[in-house]
């Protein structure tokens, strides 16, 4: 009984033959650039901002670019989209590079002085996580002689069913209660900051519409009601963000029309909308995650007691995900292909583990692929966000991951 | 109702007021290093080693380097062991800097040829995993003119009970099934390789006494098997590891004397010993550990909905297991401290969380502990094994771990 493994994303699952990225065989990718290897795609991320903007055509679009910092990737997306939300003075850096301080956001919990002066001294916005951090932020402000960009995140009072990482509804770390927001408003205002509005996130990977449509409309009702409580109109309202990408056997992709219309039918009735007020949605993996294959080399085939395993150059030092390892409590197998067998025949039951001398390295347990050995190469899709940089790369001494970017003359 | 937090290590638990590490407070250490901080003391390595080799007298001792290859403490490391154990060329090079190649192996499933080179030039042993990958080092080794070192490491057909990783008994991708090991034993010795024995690891982490002397009392046994079986008496015998520590409330440290004393019951019964066959335990995390403490500021203390935050400049990007994402299902806590207030009562219940912007970053969960605020420093235990090089250190582009060796004059 093999398990099985996710779907495809659109841009290969139709492929037949060897994988082609970016108009190139994977193999030529690993000729050029070695195994194991990442290779993003951006016109896969152009194509998911398209479907974004088509669906979502007054809606700001924000990149969390802690899903894929790679500056070469950066590069070609930060034109695409209206804004870069960070979430460390590092990112904060590296957004500076390719977009306009005043199009920049920083989120997290724990933001250190160093950092809430970095941006306040940039330019760029600080999502405050709590009373504390607004008033270290007005301080260095005050210091510097400039009025702190500050919008102030919510931990909203409901949360978004189905999401992967719940965010919203219960104690967290993350923004204000809700039931402190406006006060916290009040304050930034009176103190003199440039209160840049509200950012509000209840969940990610999630990929039930339904509950996308829902927890944006309350999101959008929580907005007015802490704007009319504090008395003050937000310039811009974070919707935040949850759109999930289907990792696994039975997910299916988010209707994005549907939420589309949803939340337009919503802002259209709005008062917020009505006197100004503009509204973002902020994407870090849906955008960025199918763009990414993780090509690695098969070194040693071998059987066990009735298993066979693959085992790669590859593995959980650079993707840690797919290993099962990180934020998730079940195991379940990433989409995984034979890069020169696409659209073949399934002729064995394999497992693919890393090189890592440890158990926790699988890649993908007991799928049934095509025939595979040594020096084929094996391709784990979604790789595209948190992978080479959520991956904990130095374990076990062994290189840093490459990465490449497609580049298109 | 709070939840309970793993026991701090004997070198820590008697202490009160400011925790001591080295001889010097921790707010010493943070004062001069910086904040996030790993501070290791090779004193309590040291300590390790005595009580091993107390009760384990006519036994080497290796060391596996991939739970901590910090350069400063192998360095300290490396004198008072017999071997070390490594499992990428990364590491082999880490290693042949602090320990004659003689004494170093090389264990891992995936290891390319140009690692099998370096180890095979070097005059390091490789613990084959398989067939192929012995055919490999032959060929390797023909080619340089070099009769490679090489053991065989055997996939046993017992499995350590109670261990947190189980290795044996099933299909694995490490070692050869102990039904074909002779074989492959027999085949290393024609090829002309100098044959170093076996390598047998059951499983890690185990905290059960009886069940680490009954694998360990059944490895030397498969040894002696797969001794006469191949008509090869082994130089020596890598018997694995697995001895476990306390991380979690309610675990007890392992009884080191009854597994020493059963052990060497066996040993001493031995043909293989009295023939002249030297035997190994191969530890890491059992070594080194207790022997770290990772330091961390409080960035940030807040309240939401009833539950109480310290946010902390450090996080899962330094101390993922802590965090409960790697390698365990239930998430469980860490011992962890309020640096200045050792043996304080404890007044609060809080949750530590790290900086990242993720609700994975969860440092412990609900703890009862002293009152701390703003600018104290949190010290998480057992961070001397498997913490900084086991973390996703790029995570969201924070600063890299410091990390600090005590050096004493």
């Amino acid at each position: 009984m093999s398990k099985p493994f996710g779907p495809l994303p659109p841009e290969f699952a139709t492929q037949t033959g060897e994988l082609i990225i970016g108009g190139r065989a994977a193999s030529a990718w690993v000729a050029e650039f070695g195994s194991p290897l990442f290779v993003y795609d951006p016109a896969i991320v152009a194509a998911r901002v398209d479907a974004f903007r088509a669906a979502f055509p007054a809606v700001d679009l924000h990149y969390a670019i802690k899903a894929n910092p790679h500056p070469g990737l950066l590069e070609v997306v930060a034109p695409l989209v209206d804004g870069l939300d960070v979430a460390s003075a590092g990112e904060l850096q590296k957004a500076c590079a390719v977009k306009p301080a005043h199009a920049i956001s920083f989120a997290g919990p724990g933001k250190r002085d160093a950092e809430l002066e970095a941006a306040i001294a940039g330019g760029a916005t600080l999502n405050v996580e709590s009373e504390g951090e607004a008033a270290r932020a007005i301080i260095i402000g005050d210091r510097l002689g400039i009025a702190p960009r500050l919008a102030v995140r919510v931990n909203p009072d409901m949360e978004l069913k189905g999401s992967g990482m719940k965010m919203g509804g219960r104690p967290s770390p993350f923004g204000v209660d809700a039931e402190r927001a406006a006060a916290l408003v009040k304050e930034v205002v009176r103190a003199g900051a440039d209160w840049r509005g509200f950012h509000i996130f209840a969940g990610s990977q999630a990929l039930d519409s339904q509950a996308l449509i829902e927890t944006q409309a309350a999101t959008l009702m929580l907005a007015e009601r802490l704007s009319v409580e504090a008395g003050h109109r937000p310039p811009s309202v974070n919707l935040g963000g949850g759109f999930g990408v289907p990792y696994f056997a039975g997910d299916m992709p988010i209707d994005l029309h549907a939420i589309g219309n949803a939340l337009a039918e919503n802002i259209s009735v709005s008062s917020l909308a009505s006197a100004g007020t503009s509204f973002a949605i902020e994407l870090g993996r849906w955008l960025v995650a199918e763009s990414g294959v993780y090509l690695t080399r098969i070194v040693d085939r071998k059987d066990s007691r009735g298993e066979t395993f693959l085992i790669v150059d590859g593995g959980l030092h650079h993707q840690l995900a797919a290993s099962g390892n990180f934020g998730t409590v079940v195991r379940r197998n990433y989409p995984v292909a034979v890069a020169q067998r696409l659209g073949a025949a399934a002729q064995d039951e394999v497992s693919v583990v890393g090189c890592l001398c440890t158990p926790l390295d699988r890649l993908a347990d007991r799928v049934a692929l095509p025939t595979a050995d040594v020096g084929d190469v094996i391709a784990i899709f979604l790789a595209g966000a948190y992978g080479a940089t959520a991956s904990p790369s130095a374990f076990l001494g062994h290189p840093s991951p490459t990465e490449v970017v497609v580049r298109r003359s």
